[in-house]
């Protein structure tokens, strides 16, 4: 069955999307796996299949998969990309969409320039939404945010610093950090101490940002399960929402990425995320052909 | 400008292939880049342009880009796709085909079953031909086969180990050692050890493989400025080629990549190589919206 798709970036984070309003398309875990393979099949952090909604309000719904087959809840990166594919296919020309995904309904607005704002819903800054543990930790006040001081502990034990973490709960937990200059910090060394302290129950994204003025962040996130990636739209979030708390950032803020800019507003609750959806080509695939030329062993093998 | 491009995989080794036969195709360093990157791009390792030839008695020529946009001379994986693509899309239905590269020219056959064979040259085993530095290094006599230890220093000076090593030119320079259990060898530690050892001048591709019988070997290969990939065909015929010459394996032998099978027949000079190419799916990708669209400091990041 050859299967058309078209390949998206929303500020880097990339997808695989799927037209299953023309023609239904049956979502495997297998399947998701073997087209987001690098070498073996298309190639993406994720699958982005949209389909008719159930949701009587809902212009349409997308379902988003990771690399290893399980279905995720939201994206705010890949809710880009859907509204610019169904634009570009002409599946609707309404705008705003209203899409339902797995948590609810959500509205996207696509911009004469292209760019796409998307709501990214209520935050949390108690430690316990993040499954951290604070007992017998220092913390301070800074602005109307409290920040934690993280004892970082290396693999044969020895105590190498320690940093001072704002917790931020959006989706996933982060724990944010302001650096002096971010390209030169090692975020993939001090990165993972964070992502996998045990205090984190649940883990946590660890951010990176340095302050460029009061309404411009350079960004770098190291992503829970993932490492550092080109953008992490809920990362720009949580530093936005830190920095403003804190009293050193004022909404709207532009974030730097290594992915390309996002922008984000906080009203000191909700969160609203504006950024770019790129298509970058189209293609077609034999989606059973696809499946059975991928060696069983190596599916999920990272080179 | 719209280009169409097949995706391909030779054992996992994967290829964005273009046809610059039915018009011509202008690649630059900047275009490959591009093409090449696995988040704004279509993403692969190499680039494969497909042109007509200059020498007379070849059918084609091929020229292959590696992602940071240099061109680089053979590639046994990269010439197996060469061969199915130009069958596929029916720029010949001649078999065997001569091919065109830039060291002179190949002979390539596709097989019934659909694998490719392909002549890989001429082997040279003298450390000399590896800038390898062998002074007060001890040695060792296997078959006819010389072996060198070379102790392994870590980041902090320490000697952890030393390993026996085969050394093996074959277009590329191999450092090949036998281990019990490849699954479980830290090829990712010490393979960079090996690779960026000072006594190698032009750095190594490290081999690590494990026999399972006198025709089977299991090889895992750190490239040389690449880390661990999924196959590495180079690498299996040094691997090969150091076997036979050590008495422990008989040509051909068959050797278990993770990217997949490939057979190499060796002669005690001359090598051949017998593996698969795989088509994985078509595009049509717009040239000059994909090389504007990338962030300029962004091109090469690696996440």
């Amino acid at each position: 069955m050859i299967w058309n798709f078209t390949k998206m970036h929303g500020a880097g984070n990339d997808f695989v999307v799927l037209d299953g309003v023309r023609s239904p398309i049956e979502m495997t875990p297998q399947r998701a796996r073997a087209l987001a393979h690098r070498q073996f099949g298309i190639g993406c952090d994720q699958i982005l299949l949209v389909e008719n909604p159930s949701h009587p309000e809902a212009d349409f719904r997308y379902r988003i998969f990771n690399s290893d087959g399980s279905e995720v809840e939201h994206c705010g990166n890949g809710s880009r990309c859907f509204v610019r594919f169904v634009h570009e296919q002409k599946l609707s020309s309404r705008n705003p969409l209203k899409a339902e995904i797995a948590t609810g309904l959500i509205t996207l607005n696509e911009l004469p320039s292209g760019d796409v704002t998307v709501d990214m819903g209520q935050t949390r800054f108690d430690p316990t939404s993040l499954g951290f543990d604070v007992a017998g930790l220092t913390s301070k006040t800074d602005g109307i945010d409290t920040l934690y001081e993280l004892p970082l502990t290396t693999q044969d034990g020895s105590v190498t610093k320690a940093v001072w973490l704002s917790l931020v709960q959006i989706s996933n937990p982060h724990a944010v950090q302001v650096v002096v200059d971010v390209d030169t910090t090692p975020v993939r060394q001090i990165g993972p101490l964070i992502e996998s302290h045990p205090r984190f129950a649940k883990r946590v994204n660890a951010g990176f940002m340095q302050v460029i003025d009061r309404q411009t962040i350079y960004l770098r996130v190291y992503e829970r399960g993932a490492g550092e990636t080109l953008a992490c739209g809920t990362g720009a979030c949580a530093a936005v929402a830190a920095g403003v708390r804190r009293g050193i950032l004022d909404s709207p803020v532009k974030v730097r990425t290594h992915g390309g800019w996002l922008t984000i507003e906080f009203d000191g609750a909700q969160l609203r995320m504006t950024g770019p959806a790129t298509t970058v080509y189209s293609g077609q695939i034999d989606i059973d052909k696809l499946v059975a030329s991928i060696p069983a062993s190596t599916t999920q093998e990272k080179p």
